[in-house]
Protein backbone atom coordinates (compact mmCIF):
# COMPACT_ATOMS: atom_id res chain seq x y z
CA UNK A 1 0.00 0.00 0.00
CA UNK A 2 1.40 3.75 -0.83
CA UNK A 3 0.69 7.02 0.33
CA UNK A 4 1.90 10.39 -0.69
CA UNK A 5 1.09 13.52 2.03
CA UNK A 6 2.29 16.88 0.63
CA UNK A 7 2.47 20.30 2.79
CA UNK A 8 0.17 22.49 1.17
CA UNK A 9 0.33 25.48 3.35
CA UNK A 10 0.28 25.86 7.43
CA UNK A 11 -0.47 22.57 9.05
CA UNK A 12 -2.60 21.58 6.18
CA UNK A 13 -1.63 18.76 3.88
CA UNK A 14 -2.84 16.97 0.47
CA UNK A 15 -2.85 13.24 1.21
CA UNK A 16 -3.40 10.53 -1.48
CA UNK A 17 -3.18 6.69 -1.39
CA UNK A 18 -4.24 3.62 -3.68
CA UNK A 19 -7.63 4.55 -3.88
CA UNK A 20 -6.65 7.56 -5.66
CA UNK A 21 -9.26 9.84 -3.95
CA UNK A 22 -7.63 13.04 -2.34
CA UNK A 23 -7.96 14.09 1.20
CA UNK A 24 -6.91 16.51 3.45
CA UNK A 25 -5.27 16.52 6.92
CA UNK A 26 -5.40 19.59 8.42
CA UNK A 27 -4.23 20.28 12.21
CA UNK A 28 -5.69 24.11 12.09
CA UNK A 29 -7.63 23.13 15.15
CA UNK A 30 -4.49 23.78 16.90
CA UNK A 31 -3.50 26.86 15.78
CA UNK A 32 -7.32 27.94 16.36
CA UNK A 33 -8.56 28.15 13.27
CA UNK A 34 -11.05 26.43 10.83
CA UNK A 35 -9.73 23.24 9.75
CA UNK A 36 -10.24 21.83 6.30
CA UNK A 37 -10.02 18.29 6.81
CA UNK A 38 -9.63 15.57 9.96
CA UNK A 39 -6.20 15.90 12.07
CA UNK A 40 -4.14 12.51 11.98
CA UNK A 41 -5.71 11.42 15.48
CA UNK A 42 -9.34 12.19 14.27
CA UNK A 43 -8.49 9.86 10.84
CA UNK A 44 -7.33 6.83 13.06
CA UNK A 45 -10.26 6.56 15.27
CA UNK A 46 -12.07 7.30 11.64
CA UNK A 47 -10.56 4.30 10.10
CA UNK A 48 -11.49 2.49 13.08
CA UNK A 49 -14.67 2.80 13.08
CA UNK A 50 -14.72 2.26 9.43
CA UNK A 51 -12.98 -0.64 9.58
CA UNK A 52 -15.32 -2.16 12.11
CA UNK A 53 -17.93 -1.24 10.62
CA UNK A 54 -16.95 -2.65 7.12
CA UNK A 55 -16.67 -6.00 9.05
CA UNK A 56 -19.80 -5.74 10.83
CA UNK A 57 -21.71 -5.28 7.33
CA UNK A 58 -19.77 -8.06 5.44
CA UNK A 59 -20.41 -10.87 8.31
CA UNK A 60 -23.88 -9.83 8.61
CA UNK A 61 -23.77 -10.30 4.98
CA UNK A 62 -22.82 -13.39 5.61
CA UNK A 63 -25.29 -14.73 7.65
CA UNK A 64 -27.67 -13.43 5.93
CA UNK A 65 -29.09 -10.85 8.55
CA UNK A 66 -30.54 -8.08 7.09
CA UNK A 67 -28.89 -5.23 8.37
CA UNK A 68 -30.99 -1.40 7.37
CA UNK A 69 -28.38 0.64 9.40
CA UNK A 70 -25.32 0.96 11.12
CA UNK A 71 -23.76 3.70 13.29
CA UNK A 72 -20.10 2.91 15.29
CA UNK A 73 -19.47 5.87 18.02
CA UNK A 74 -16.13 6.67 18.93
CA UNK A 75 -14.59 8.13 22.29
CA UNK A 76 -11.05 7.96 22.74
CA UNK A 77 -9.02 9.53 25.30
CA UNK A 78 -4.96 10.11 24.58
CA UNK A 79 -1.68 9.52 26.84
CA UNK A 80 -1.11 12.98 28.91
CA UNK A 81 3.28 12.63 27.77
CA UNK A 82 4.29 12.05 24.08
CA UNK A 83 3.73 10.38 22.23
CA UNK A 84 -0.07 11.06 22.70
CA UNK A 85 -0.73 7.31 21.51
CA UNK A 86 -4.50 6.94 22.64
CA UNK A 87 -4.71 5.60 25.88
CA UNK A 88 -8.40 4.68 25.92
CA UNK A 89 -10.73 3.90 22.80
CA UNK A 90 -14.66 2.91 23.47
CA UNK A 91 -17.19 1.97 20.76
CA UNK A 92 -20.77 1.73 20.77
CA UNK A 93 -22.21 0.29 17.52
CA UNK A 94 -26.13 1.40 17.00
CA UNK A 95 -27.54 -1.18 14.75
CA UNK A 96 -31.05 -0.64 12.77
CA UNK A 97 -32.68 -3.60 11.35
CA UNK A 98 -36.18 -5.26 11.83
CA UNK A 99 -36.10 -8.24 14.54
CA UNK A 100 -32.50 -7.95 14.39
CA UNK A 101 -31.23 -11.70 15.92
CA UNK A 102 -29.26 -10.44 18.75
CA UNK A 103 -27.24 -13.67 18.77
CA UNK A 104 -25.68 -13.23 15.40
CA UNK A 105 -24.96 -9.61 16.05
CA UNK A 106 -23.20 -10.27 19.26
CA UNK A 107 -20.92 -12.98 17.21
CA UNK A 108 -20.26 -10.88 14.17
CA UNK A 109 -19.55 -8.14 16.65
CA UNK A 110 -17.06 -10.05 18.46
CA UNK A 111 -15.10 -11.72 14.74
CA UNK A 112 -14.52 -7.97 14.16
CA UNK A 113 -12.75 -6.94 17.70
CA UNK A 114 -11.09 -10.47 18.45
CA UNK A 115 -10.32 -11.19 14.67
CA UNK A 116 -10.58 -9.14 11.95
CA UNK A 117 -10.58 -5.21 12.13
CA UNK A 118 -7.04 -4.91 11.18
CA UNK A 119 -6.63 -0.79 12.98
CA UNK A 120 -8.63 -2.23 16.03
CA UNK A 121 -5.71 -4.50 16.13
CA UNK A 122 -3.11 -1.59 16.14
CA UNK A 123 -4.87 0.87 18.17
CA UNK A 124 -5.20 -1.74 20.99
CA UNK A 125 -1.75 -1.87 21.27
CA UNK A 126 -1.90 1.07 23.19
CA UNK A 127 -5.26 1.67 24.17
CA UNK A 128 -7.55 -0.44 26.51
CA UNK A 129 -10.79 -0.91 24.02
CA UNK A 130 -14.09 -1.56 25.06
CA UNK A 131 -17.54 -2.05 23.66
CA UNK A 132 -20.67 -2.29 23.45
CA UNK A 133 -23.97 -2.10 21.00
CA UNK A 134 -27.50 -0.99 20.93
CA UNK A 135 -30.50 -1.40 18.53
CA UNK A 136 -32.23 1.77 17.31
CA UNK B 1 -11.85 13.09 21.46
CA UNK B 2 -14.97 11.95 19.57
CA UNK B 3 -16.36 10.20 15.99
CA UNK B 4 -19.11 8.87 14.61
CA UNK B 5 -18.79 6.90 11.24
CA UNK B 6 -22.65 6.24 9.33
CA UNK B 7 -23.09 3.48 6.77
CA UNK B 8 -24.39 5.33 3.68
CA UNK B 9 -24.01 1.77 1.27
CA UNK B 10 -22.57 -1.16 0.20
CA UNK B 11 -19.13 -0.60 2.34
CA UNK B 12 -19.29 3.52 2.06
CA UNK B 13 -19.09 5.57 5.37
CA UNK B 14 -19.49 9.26 6.10
CA UNK B 15 -17.24 9.94 8.81
CA UNK B 16 -16.72 12.97 11.81
CA UNK B 17 -15.02 13.44 13.74
CA UNK B 18 -13.76 16.99 16.41
CA UNK B 19 -13.13 19.12 13.91
CA UNK B 20 -16.59 18.85 11.82
CA UNK B 21 -15.41 17.82 8.72
CA UNK B 22 -17.23 15.08 6.71
CA UNK B 23 -14.85 12.32 5.33
CA UNK B 24 -15.82 9.64 3.17
CA UNK B 25 -14.22 6.01 4.02
CA UNK B 26 -15.11 3.55 1.34
CA UNK B 27 -13.59 0.08 0.53
CA UNK B 28 -15.30 -0.34 -2.75
CA UNK B 29 -11.75 -0.92 -3.88
CA UNK B 30 -12.03 -4.45 -3.22
CA UNK B 31 -15.47 -5.05 -4.83
CA UNK B 32 -13.92 -4.19 -7.74
CA UNK B 33 -15.83 -0.62 -7.97
CA UNK B 34 -14.23 2.94 -7.78
CA UNK B 35 -14.17 4.29 -4.14
CA UNK B 36 -14.81 7.82 -3.76
CA UNK B 37 -12.85 7.82 -0.50
CA UNK B 38 -9.78 5.80 1.28
CA UNK B 39 -9.98 2.62 2.20
CA UNK B 40 -9.76 2.81 6.67
CA UNK B 41 -5.75 1.21 6.25
CA UNK B 42 -5.37 3.72 3.94
CA UNK B 43 -6.54 6.37 6.28
CA UNK B 44 -4.42 4.80 9.29
CA UNK B 45 -1.05 5.32 6.25
CA UNK B 46 -2.68 8.83 5.49
CA UNK B 47 -2.86 9.67 8.95
CA UNK B 48 1.05 8.80 9.84
CA UNK B 49 1.99 10.90 7.21
CA UNK B 50 0.42 13.80 8.49
CA UNK B 51 0.93 13.61 11.57
CA UNK B 52 4.62 12.99 11.12
CA UNK B 53 4.83 15.96 8.71
CA UNK B 54 3.14 18.11 10.97
CA UNK B 55 5.98 17.50 13.38
CA UNK B 56 8.51 18.16 11.22
CA UNK B 57 6.58 21.51 10.00
CA UNK B 58 6.77 22.23 13.56
CA UNK B 59 10.13 21.84 14.57
CA UNK B 60 11.99 22.94 11.97
CA UNK B 61 10.01 26.54 12.09
CA UNK B 62 10.88 26.29 15.99
CA UNK B 63 14.98 25.69 14.81
CA UNK B 64 14.14 28.80 12.22
CA UNK B 65 14.49 26.54 9.42
CA UNK B 66 13.29 27.95 6.24
CA UNK B 67 11.43 24.52 4.59
CA UNK B 68 10.00 25.57 1.63
CA UNK B 69 8.19 22.21 0.89
CA UNK B 70 7.56 18.97 2.19
CA UNK B 71 6.64 15.67 1.32
CA UNK B 72 6.14 11.90 2.88
CA UNK B 73 6.05 9.10 0.85
CA UNK B 74 5.24 5.88 2.12
CA UNK B 75 4.63 2.31 1.76
CA UNK B 76 2.93 -0.32 4.11
CA UNK B 77 3.11 -4.15 4.09
CA UNK B 78 -0.04 -6.31 6.00
CA UNK B 79 0.55 -9.18 7.54
CA UNK B 80 -0.81 -11.93 5.46
CA UNK B 81 -3.31 -13.36 7.99
CA UNK B 82 -5.92 -12.39 10.07
CA UNK B 83 -6.00 -9.19 11.68
CA UNK B 84 -3.94 -7.59 8.57
CA UNK B 85 -2.32 -5.08 10.54
CA UNK B 86 0.78 -3.34 8.84
CA UNK B 87 3.90 -5.13 9.21
CA UNK B 88 6.51 -2.98 7.81
CA UNK B 89 6.31 0.87 6.96
CA UNK B 90 8.80 2.75 5.08
CA UNK B 91 8.86 6.37 5.34
CA UNK B 92 11.05 8.82 2.47
CA UNK B 93 10.58 12.56 3.73
CA UNK B 94 11.72 14.55 0.82
CA UNK B 95 12.42 18.38 1.94
CA UNK B 96 12.59 21.11 -0.14
CA UNK B 97 14.19 24.77 0.66
CA UNK B 98 17.58 26.98 0.00
CA UNK B 99 20.67 25.24 1.78
CA UNK B 100 18.65 23.30 4.53
CA UNK B 101 20.64 22.83 7.42
CA UNK B 102 21.31 18.48 6.82
CA UNK B 103 21.82 18.47 10.97
CA UNK B 104 18.75 20.19 12.03
CA UNK B 105 16.57 18.29 9.63
CA UNK B 106 18.06 15.10 10.73
CA UNK B 107 17.39 16.28 14.46
CA UNK B 108 13.81 17.16 13.50
CA UNK B 109 13.03 13.85 11.99
CA UNK B 110 14.87 11.89 15.23
CA UNK B 111 12.58 13.80 17.10
CA UNK B 112 9.35 13.25 15.41
CA UNK B 113 10.21 9.42 14.92
CA UNK B 114 11.59 9.07 18.15
CA UNK B 115 9.31 10.95 20.45
CA UNK B 116 6.74 13.06 18.97
CA UNK B 117 4.55 11.22 16.52
CA UNK B 118 1.48 9.74 18.04
CA UNK B 119 0.25 7.85 15.36
CA UNK B 120 3.61 6.30 14.07
CA UNK B 121 3.51 4.99 18.11
CA UNK B 122 0.94 3.46 17.53
CA UNK B 123 1.64 1.66 14.09
CA UNK B 124 4.82 1.04 15.44
CA UNK B 125 3.67 -1.45 17.85
CA UNK B 126 2.85 -4.15 14.97
CA UNK B 127 4.86 -2.57 12.31
CA UNK B 128 8.86 -2.53 11.58
CA UNK B 129 9.37 1.20 10.90
CA UNK B 130 12.43 2.81 8.70
CA UNK B 131 12.91 6.08 7.11
CA UNK B 132 15.16 7.85 4.71
CA UNK B 133 14.93 11.58 3.78
CA UNK B 134 16.03 13.20 0.79
CA UNK B 135 16.44 16.60 -0.44
CA UNK B 136 14.43 17.90 -3.32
Amino acid sequence: MHAEVTWLEKLRFRGVADSGVPVTIDAAGTLGERPQGPGPMEMVLLALGGCTAIDVVLILEKMRVPLKGLRVVLDGDRAEDHPKVFSRVRLVYELAGDDLPEDKVRRALELTQEKYCSVLHMVNKTAEVSWEYRFR
